[in-house]
């Protein structure tokens, strides 16, 4: 049973369900995987083995008595470090908050405990969900970054210390470190997971992000989290619209029903992909043939990364007030920088670049008509040596204008190193973009089809 | 059939219903009102007699058709310039916008239009809906202000033109000119009713109001009105909620449960009250003995005026940008400077008078837990001499927050000028609000009761 940390989350919840495997052996799994490649990775922030464990026994407990399973019973999850936990600290990656013990769950986080989930432990956030790295290692490289700020979610999973982890997206913390540690990472359509009790960076720009190494997974704790939150109280998450639940795994479970169309899309920062993305693209849209079209963006996309900018700088000067005016010499020199630039944002600007983010969303709308998904680098390359979390610049776009993307582990460098191909689709189209994603997958791995 | 201009909204649908009378006798007898007064009180921007007997004409056709009502089957509307009119002029009481022919209605419009209306015509507004008045004066003393900027629609319902009309409010400007010509006056809460093809101000404050003779008609144009509108482009009404339509007339019509208990706030502007209003509040306070309690806001309330100020003229600057470039010189002084200083306002502060407006909403539900509504004054005083719309300074939180308001013309000055009462109850509390309006009204006008 040692390899049992290997399963997909959907693997071990019927495995757990048919009684076959307990929810202890598999976090007992896990936890000796974590053992072994945490002093390299360094994905968790905390992590008290005794309490995983009895979240495990509860569940096992809860099995042998006959109650009902959620979608994810007894399956361990890791969650980054940004989303309150009333039973772990919750400390954001930022010195002022040390010791932070929250009394609540996030949305997100009682949802997952609702489907069953174990919450195995806390992981790796950059400070402040922002800027400045955390401890954690990319795990097929200790000498590269893991991308971030989502780094200890995307690495644990890359790790196999988990089948699924939590993160967020404010520019690109989701889909880039998914693309540096060659797993999949989904930012579903904004406001279709609540944010409740999260870290709040921009309330545009914030999303819950999914890690897992199967699309099913994505599919299976996307469908667990998308929860209509009826009654935010102020700050929270005011822009969740009620909606039917996204049958996700369903329609992933379902072949497209005519052969589905990609638009490939350079996309106005292009310049910034290094070589060997270039090349990458260039093979796989020329692999795919009529199935890709190459699609150009209309020249006003260009102004998404400034107003991008704007926006982020200005919502965290905001939220992060309290701690800018209490104690900015503990912030990194970044994160202060980047609080001092959003206060001198003005209103004008900030609302231009907001009624901007609206206007391209409709766009996007009207450009994806006729195609399945948008085809994309997730990443400029490979992760660099080094620290930094990395370029976010191919993820910008999608996250000012709130629409989903996934990030494939379908390419690799001439070192191995993973590198994400990015899926993007026209807001509320999650169910089909999982789809596309994996028949893509399909074509790419599967070989004889392409 | 000389006085059919002075039946209710209400009564008129269910006269012609019952084939009593016909939408073109009810619309003559209100043209006839219009060419009796109109040289005096100005209500009307546009106002086409043909195209109106139109319109009366084609809904007695249906009528004879056996078509099926809506609740304001034939029955004349008047609408503020500032919703757009696919079959008439719409000019925001701008000169830059002069013989601006919109291709679409407004949705409160169109909605109108749905439950039977005749739209009449169109009524003067203050330039953009802000501040410099237009021609239109107090239908009960000319020389005085009807208030603004909803100017018309007040003077026309109150001049027995029209018995409903719509306004808008992002300050003051649906509840003040109800309480200066003495109709009754609702401001919904915040998202009920689309602003579609609405002019915007601001997308925080931009409320759509109505003007009527009775509660009864309130409620029955706020239900026609109050439809979801599910997918609003960029730009246009992000802040609507899908929920139950509200059972205005229904609740209206029923008698308070209990008796009612009414809060008596003063709010942080009392000293801009006149004399005259601080001593009919008086009277009626100690009138309504243990139905009213004093309740005193908590200090920070007094942060609604500056920062409702900082969201109107940052939001004005943004969107009235396009007018401000190109023609600065044809709006008045007024309008210049308030853009001027909007341009001014930092996103920080931007962002903090947003937040602490959700903070105050978030207490007004708190300080109202015990209390079935909120009695204040609708304004100041009673409507001033000369033309300048007068302090919107009574409304302004109210606004700000989101809330549900509705002024009753229960109150006079020595000279017989009107006075308002204003009710104010929690966000989503409108039916209540109006139920708890009836019985105030009740109390009040019946005597005996108090």
């Amino acid at each position: 049973m040692s390899d049992l940390h290997l399963l997909t989350a959907s693997e071990a919840a019927r495995l757990i369900r048919e009684g076959r495997i307990t929810s202890k052996e598999l976090v007992t799994s896990c936890l000796a995987q974590i053992d072994a490649r945490e002093p390299t990775v360094q994905a968790w922030h905390y992590l008290d083995r005794a309490q995983a464990l009895a979240q495990a026994e509860a569940a096992d407990a809860a099995h042998k008595a006959g109650k009902p399973h959620g979608a994810l019973h007894g399956v361990p999850v890791g969650v980054k470090d940004v989303f309150d936990t009333r039973d772990m600290p919750t400390e954001n990656g930022c010195a002022l908050h040390a010791g932070r013990t929250p009394r609540h769950d996030a949305a997100a986080v009682a949802l997952l405990r609702e489907a069953g989930a174990v919450i195995l432990g806390k992981t790796v956030t950059a400070e402040l969900a922002y800027y400045t790295p955390g401890k954690t290692r990319n795990p097929h490289d200790p000498a590269r970054t893991p991308g971030g700020s989502s780094s200890g979610s995307a690495a644990a999973v890359a790790a196999g210390m988990v089948p699924l982890a939590l993160g967020t997206q404010t520019n690109g913390s989701t889909i880039r470190p998914a693309a540096f540690c060659g797993v999949y990472g989904y930012k579903p359509t904004h406001g279709l997971i609540s944010r409740r009790h999260c870290l709040r960076l921009s309330r545009t720009l914030d999303h819950v992000g999914i890690f897992a190494r199967t699309l099913e997974d994505i599919a299976i704790a996307g469908e667990a989290l998308m929860r209509f939150d009826d009654a935010p109280a102020a700050g929270e998450d005011e822009d969740m619209r009620p909606a039917a639940p996204a049958p996700l795994a369903r329609v992933l479970a379902e072949e497209p029903p005519v052969e589905p169309k990609l638009a490939f899309v350079k996309s106005p920062v292009w310049d910034q992909a290094e070589e060997v993305t270039k090349e990458a693209f260039a093979e796989l849209v020329e692999a795919l043939g009529s199935k890709a079209e190459p699609v150009e963006l209309p020249e006003f996309f260009a102004e998404a990364w400034p107003a991008h900018k704007a926006i982020m700088e200005a919502d965290i000067a905001h939220n992060l007030r309290r701690e800018f005016e209490r104690g900015r010499e503990r912030l990194s020199p970044a994160m202060q920088q980047a609080i001092e630039r959003g206060r001198a944002v003005t209103a004008k600007d900030y609302l231009a670049a907001q009624a901007l983010a609206r206007d391209l969303a409709a766009e996007i709308d009207d450009i994806t008509f006729a195609y399945d998904a948008i085809l994309t680098p997730a990443a400029a390359g490979p992760a660099p040596v080094g620290t930094a979390t990395g370029n976010a610049a191919f993820c910008t776009l999608w996250t000012l204008t709130g629409v989903p993307a996934v990030s494939l582990p379908l390419l690799a460098d001439e070192k191995g190193m993973p590198m994400g191909v990015q899926l993007v689709a026209r807001r509320g189209d999650d169910a089909r973009l999982l789809r596309t994603a994996r028949w893509l997958a399909g074509l790419l791995t599967g070989g004889a089809a392409l």
